[in-house]
Parts: structure tokens; sequence; C-alpha cells
């Protein structure tokens, strides 16, 4: 069993991401922490203990410091054309939800989960890194004892999403990113190369649903509001960013990967951009000289990552 | 018959590019400016002129201002474990050649042959965009009447030779290499993610010289060197990066391209990486937005490329 912390701003493929996490018969979710990105994290928390309810989820749900690693950083628009005004395909979700909140910022949780398990706990972060670089700042004893971290986020050999240098995660808290790109935990990052790939059609989804009964009519129906923002970017359906990410903790072997030390850039027009080299580069000496080799996910085979997602959303019983 | 002013920094393969220009049948070299980068431009210049000599080449040298075009950037040292300290494979070049140079300085040499040709000329520009750069300040007037540019430089979709996001013809002079993607003449841009896949062997190199005698035995003279940089990064062989630009002008039809706005990092760990925002990407507001539409290579069909570089280096009685 992986145990796992998903670190997440839901999110419309966040809330798919985070049941297939609690789906999955190999993955063990021991804990839910919050940031800010797809929405506030008033809101995002808000979200994630309405899934929690609403999907009977276990693990606890810890909220992140509403504020990016530089504080010094301008806040822009929270970008509710893709996952409406409640963060959910504004599907009407309650304003508040009746479940207690653990007591710790999101960062403490983390640092003392991660005490509590040591070598055991694999970190997904799907949403802006701030809650991982400020538990990596607060106690850096933990980077030994993180089994994994696993980031969707970034784009190395393509286009952004915010602008063509930067992908939206990366470019909501460069310098978080920066900070746990280049700390000597292992990370791999599934970004754009290959998650711009994972096409889930609105007959797939279709599909899930009529498998997987109301877990997965909810999930589809907060859906819809981010199907429509794809309508112009994807013939049909939408892209499964987050769930990429979960897919590569349990099938690594449907991606292939490229090593290399990754630094984001701060500040400037590619501000939010992330460089990978790769650790067969010849060049002149660099920034990313003597810094730990990291995975960045290069390859995909959408569509069996497509099919797993899909069978463990529709597992009914679990 | 196309006009070309070739903008260059010789250098071992700026040397290959020129005889292929001098003996391409469809190419009118009209003019050769020479830029810093390889080496000084003192050294480029003098190299440039070595090869008019040996190679009978008419065309006249206008010498580049030794200076990028924001006189602030610091200078590093010139590359000469990739060109020899002579800038073209330490083959013993003339500390002197006597033949006369064109008064004017490089980037008047090119506003005034503009003119005098408006609507025909081509510049080929495979070192750093300083003298472009230039010209364009100093007359914008030229925008409209330059037939077309073809640059080497940059690297889009794949890592930097300088470090993992820069290539070293922007590198060396960013800011003059934003102002000619920017500029609204038809740029198109042949960069790392073509260049790249064009290795030359020494077995090819030998049947060019086999073919051609005395002009490619000097240039074979030349690219030992570079081989020899070359021993850890390809199988066997050399990059002909300088002559796919020219090749683009008289076959683009052996390259795929992308169309999009391009601008150039400057300052910070990215600094000199191009970016383009391909026209078909959807993303946010961005500082590429309104900028002309040019050509990057993504796609190159290299056999034919090499196949047709070395039919031209080849041509005897030329």
């Amino acid at each position: 069993m992986h145990k796992v912390i998903f670190d997440t701003d839901p999110g419309v493929d966040d809330a798919m991401a985070l049941l297939f996490l609690h789906q999955h018969p190999e993955i063990d979710l021991i804990g839910i922490t919050t940031v800010f990105g797809n929405a506030s994290v008033e809101t995002t928390t808000r979200n994630a203990l309405f899934l929690k309810r609403e999907w009977q989820i276990d693990a606890p749900v810890a909220k992140g410091i509403p504020e990016t690693f530089d504080p010094a950083r301008a806040h822009a628009a929270w970008p509710t054309f893709v996952h409406g005004e409640d963060g959910l395909g504004n599907i009407g979700v309650p304003e508040t939800i009746d479940l207690p909140i653990d007591p710790r910022p999101a960062h403490r949780f983390i640092i003392e989960t991660v005490h509590a398990h040591p070598g055991e706990v694999t970190l997904i972060a799907v949403g802006r890194m701030t809650n991982l670089a400020r538990a990596l700042k607060e106690d850096p004893g933990i980077i030994g004892l993180v089994k994994a971290v696993i980031i969707m986020g970034g784009a190395f050999d393509t286009n952004g999403n915010v602008n063509p240098a930067a992908e939206a995660n990366i470019h909501g808290d460069p310098e978080a990113a920066d900070a746990v790109f280049t700390a000597a935990w292992p990370v791999t990052v599934v970004g754009l190369d290959v998650t711009t790939k994972t096409v889930m059609t609105r007959a797939d989804l279709a599909a899930i649903v009529e498998r997987g009964g109301a877990r997965t009519q909810l999930l589809s129906d907060i859906s819809q509001f981010y199907i429509d923002f794809y309508e112009t970017r994807v013939p049909d359906g939408m892209l499964v960013h987050d769930s990429c990410a979960c897919v590569y903790l349990v099938a690594p072997e449907l991606f292939t990967i490229r090593k290399g030390a990754m630094r984001v850039v701060c500040g400037g027009i590619a501000d939010g951009q992330t460089i990978q080299k790769p650790d067969d580069l010849g060049c002149g000496p660099s920034v990313w000289d003597g810094l730990p080799s990291q995975a960045a996910c290069m390859e995909i085979d959408a569509p069996a990552v497509l099919k797993l997602v899909a069978d463990t959303l529709a597992r009914t019983g679990v």
C-alpha cells in the first residue's frame, strides 16, 4: 500500500484525482492538504471537505496558509473561467460543510505525518507547491524521510498554459516550485509534456458514470463546466492533468521519464517556466550544476492511463 | 537568384555555410557582414577576408561594431574550445589578410544594400543578432524592404547549448535577438530543434573533399578541431548548424515550420532563451500578444539537407 498525502486545490481535475486516490486498491490516502490556486484556499478547503463528505473519505483535511512562498508576489485573479466560481464547476457547493478540519496548517500536517511514517509517505501535489516549500523550509529534516514527491505541473519541451512560458501550478508560486525541485528528495514531475495527451471524452465520462454510480455522477456533474472550458482546446472532453500524477504512483511504467536537475525561472517574461538540464546534455557551466537529478515525464501511454483512471473511478463498494 | 547578405562570425560551421552560399547556383552573395561570437570581431573579420581570398568570393566584407546591442552586457570569453584560437580550427590563419574591407560598419552596409535592392535582399544571420538589431534601430525603414530574414539560433522545444536554457547565438546578445524577432519583417528561425539532427560524419566530409578539391580540402582542414569538440556530443562528425539556415533559403520544403510570436528572455537564469507562442496555443494574455507571427523550424529532413549541403560544397568550377 502506498501511503499518500494529497496536496490539492479542488478544482475539477483535482476532484477526479481525489476519487482516484480514494478508490485505488493499492493507495492509502492518509491526508488531504489544501492550497490556493484553482480558487482561494477558503474555497478549495471547503471543496475538499465537501468531496470528503460526499465520497466518504476518511483522510483528514488540513488547510494551507493563504500566502505564496515569497509573500511579495502579486496575487492574480482565480481562474473561475476554468473551474467555476465555486471551484467545482458551479454545481452549487454548500457555503460551509459541517465537518471537522485538522487543527494544523497544511505544512505542519505534512511535517508531522512524514515524521510519523518515516520513509513511507508519498506526497502527491497537484496545485501550487506552496505547502511543500513551506514544509521544507520549516523542517528540512523531512527531505530524507519522504518516500517520493510527485508533482502535477510544469512544461519542459512544450509551451505553458497560463502563457507561452509557464504552466499554471508553477506560475502561481515559482519560488515554491524551485525550492521543491532543487531539494534532495526524489521528485517526479508530471507536466504538460504528457498531461496534454490525456483527453477524456464525454463518452468516456458517461461510460464511467454508467458503471460507477452516484460518486461518479457527482464527478460528472462537477466536470461539465470544465468540459465547456476545453471546448476550443481539445476535440471533445477534457484533460485529466491531476489524475496523471496519481497514476504515476501506481503505474510508472506507463510513462517515460528524463532525469536531470530542474530549476524554475522566477521573474521576467518566463516567470514560472520549468527548465530541466537532462543528465546527458552537453553544455557549459550553469546554475543547474550540482543540483539533484529529478525525473520529468516526457512520454505517456495515454490510452492505458485513461483506462486505469476509468477503471479506478468506476469501482463500486469501496 | 536569391540576393543574400550573410551576417556571420567565422567560425567553422560559418565557413561551411559561406562556401555553400558562394557555390549554390541560385544564390547571389552580395555582402558578408561580420559579428563577434565564435571569436572577436577582429578575428571573424580577418577570417571572412581569408575565406574570401581562398575561395575567390567577390562579395565585400563589412565589419561589425564590437559591442552588444545593450552595451551594459558583460562580455564572456570567446569559445576557443569549439572554434579554436583563430576561430577556424587552429589551421594557422595569417595574422592579416591584404584585402580591402568595406568602409561602412556592418549595420550601415546592411541598411544601404537593402535600400539599393528594395524587396530583394534576404539576410541570413548565423551569429549574434547584433548587426541586424543595430540596423533596425538606426533605420526602421528597412523592415518593409527586406525580403526575408533567416536566423541560425535559438532552441524552442529543446534545450540550449550554452546552458540548459539558451543557445549560443541568442545568449550572446539577447536584447538584439528580441529586437529582430519582434520586428514586422518575416523571420524564420533555424535553431537547435532541427540543427542538432544534422550530423555530418567524417566519411561524409571526406567524400565531399574527394569530389570538391582544394576549396573543400581547406574546409575539411578547418573542421577537424570542431569535429574533435563534437567527439563527446555526436557519435561521429559534427553538426552543421549554420549551413541549415542557408539550405532553408533554397529548399524550405525540407523543414516543417511552426508559426507564432517569439520573444527572447533577457536576464535571469533563462537569459537568452527563445520562447514562441504558437498561433494556435490556447493560453492567457501575455507579452507575446500582438507581435508578428514568425516561423520556427521544428522538423527537418536531415538526410536531404546533408545531401544538398554535400552536393553544393562539392561543386567545382564555380
